[in-house]
């Protein structure tokens, strides 16, 4: 394709005019929205607000006057469509790893006769962590059964309490087949858990539909609320009221503000929550997810795919003779939004990127990773970004001391 | 005492200069730095250079570029001498009630063999929560000895796996006896974790002197992190590399960016963290710290007594014929930074003050609760609202219906 083919696709994209309102660095090609969203317009205006009058001039009593209060549920509800649940079932709250631990504990609680967790080998590790220190510190008459992805069909018998998986692989990026997969651990009685932390904002994900009965997501990726935000918890209506998490704290209590000695779960999906919510970090995401007013996850998906499918090309079709490898379905429709190639070189040729301004990123034992943000990237960036892949391998750039340097954080 | 003399007082200070280094609004006397503590002023710039520059600009790569992989660590060693702590023994994560689940199962777990909690009817709700829940979902053999003050010795012996109490009482305000309790714990081989959330920022909190071998805090109290701000955890040194928590997740894995199929605890305090690190949060906590540096905590402590000991004086100098009555210890070195009174229409005076500018906080059944901030709080603030609680007493100025009327958070 010619870099003015690209130019045309931009000029008819209904996305195109999203990109402003994101602060995306000049000179840099951004690859990495799938580990952390780019910034949106809104969001500096709203945190020195929230921090300069709403905690300097309002302290305390910006807790009523200012909703902090309120953020948890509220930003919950303007997630919940861009994963197809009620407003009432999704509440923001910690991180993915803790409101994973949350809900394993609940589920395993609610089918105390069933001993059996079933996962796959390649899920998130933080996932695969917490579903093992589930099983170990509760009570530890449970097991993870963790098999190969073809497998996942076959493990899900009657012994099984729940079935938790990732609905995008972090690495190859393959969509998981999630109605399909929850209909069969419903089939068996079993529970079903998705983490939705690489779908949420980037395509339609249908918790609701699909009969879902818990979920957890990301809000740094795709919902782009920065660095750490706070994640999310899905908990099914009809579950939620029979529903319990050991986390106990007030914030999840039915009357937080009365103080009573005991614990009494407040209604529906607020006790998921545990302690005091980080309101800094609460209120960046509440104030990014506007960028999703009045936009169409269909049509992001498309735009989702349709730059996966002229990266991949494109790379293809000037990288031949290096040894990249595809390692994402080929199938668009069969990924989340990133794509991933294998090369024995990988770490450095992603430096040598960076270092040129297209940022992806690297996964062991030799992935690239390159994440599409619909809603800020251009198909002229995607095309350039190809193009300076391909020159990185063609000139041996990335092979310089420098780039080979491991850091702490890849 | 005169207004003079608290101006001379004032004079006097050595603390003085540092309400410079807050933005304290103007018309506001702000008695409720024990709930959320003061704006520090370098916080809105720096909050604006982390969202602005390092989250706008420096995208993913921040976390390398801009340190954010290593802020819970540094943000720990910058608590760990208010509190009496080596640099590795404290790190910065969550919140309080999430750290203290992580410490209780931990602790739990390293005396197996022994089945009670103790601690006081008194304790903060939340912590006696999160005991109950810890019990109930950590295996179901254990209790919750919830005790009377006064019982306290004698209900630890020798069946007792962890003494778990609050540094300071949060309605109270009596400060309870660390090194003694913490020593009733040692001397029947049980393990002590101490919530230091009212006294971290504002007295000598010495965990290390007394052998403490848990403790968590809270952020946003008198660390003034602002509101919702990340907690922090101190792990004894000797006990680290025995302690395990259950929320295992990537970052308190030893190597997070190898992406292991099975969890392996970092080293030291490390391992008391979770998942990725809410960082706007987490950092708007670091720079907030900055206001303690080179301030002597023994000086903090003077002065929040002195200012404690002249509000009980001028409140009762001056409110004398109403049924207001002291409900904190009367010696201000049995304190913490806060002191309470009775009152049976507590709630409308406390929204009657606000109203006028001096703003504390209400806690069932019937208490008004004023803190001490001594970082940014002078003494003629502290006779001003003096005189204004005995104003709206005398007057009968808070019996009208909108001083009634209930908010979601007092």
């Amino acid at each position: 394709m010619e870099r003015s083919q690209c130019e045309a696709l931009d000029r008819a994209d209904p996305l195109a005019p999203l990109r402003q309102r994101f602060r995306v660095p000049q000179g840099v090609i951004y690859l990495d929205g799938n580990s952390l969203g780019a910034l949106p317009a809104d969001v500096p205006g709203r945190i020195a607000q929230v921090v300069e009058q709403e905690w300097g001039e309002g302290l305390i009593t910006s807790w009523n006057r200012a909703g902090w209060v309120d953020a948890p549920r509220r930003t919950g509800a303007r997630i919940a469509p861009l994963i197809g649940a009620q407003a009432d079932e999704v509440i923001a709250t910690d991180g993915v790893t803790i409101n994973l631990f949350k809900l394993v504990a609940g589920a395993l609680r609610l089918l105390p006769e069933r001993r059996v967790i079933v996962t796959e080998l390649d899920n998130f590790p933080t996932d695969l962590y917490v579903l093992q220190a589930a099983c170990d510190w509760l009570g530890g008459e449970h097991t993870v059964r963790r098999v190969a992805r073809k497998e996942l069909e076959s493990a899900i018998d009657r012994d099984v309490a729940l079935v938790a998986l990732s609905h995008v692989d972090y690495r190859s990026s393959e969509l998981l087949d999630l109605p399909g997969l929850t209909r069969s651990a419903r089939d068996v009685g079993a529970l079903s858990l998705w983490d939705v932390s690489h779908s949420a904002g980037v395509l339609p994900v249908e918790l609701g539909a699909a009969g879902v009965d818990l979920a957890v997501g990301c809000g740094y990726k795709y919902l782009n609320g920065g660095p750490g935000a706070p994640a999310f918890v899905y908990l099914k209506r009809e579950l939620a009221e029979r529903f319990r998490q050991p986390i106990e704290g007030w914030f999840g209590h039915a009357d937080p503000f009365a103080f009573e000695l005991d614990y009494r779960p407040g209604p529906g999906v607020q006790r998921a929550l545990s302690g005091t919510p980080n309101v800094l970090s609460l209120l960046a995401l509440e104030s990014a997810l506007g960028v999703f007013e009045g936009v169409e996850i269909a049509a992001v998906r498309r735009k989702s795919v349709a730059l996966g499918e002229l990266f991949v090309s494109e790379v293809e079709a000037n990288c031949g003779d290096s040894s990249l490898e595809l390692a994402s379905p080929r199938r668009g429709e069969a990924r989340g939004s990133h794509v991933s190639f294998h090369h024995e070189h990988g770490y450095a040729i992603v430096q040598a990127l960076i270092a040129r301004g297209v940022i992806g990123d690297f996964r062991p034992p030799d992935l690239l990773r390159f994440g599409f943000g619909p809603l800020y990237l251009r198909y002229t960036d995607v095309w350039d970004a190809a193009r300076a892949l391909a020159d990185v391998l063609a000139t041996g750039d990335w092979d310089r001391p420098e780039y080979h340097r491991r850091a702490a954080v890849t």
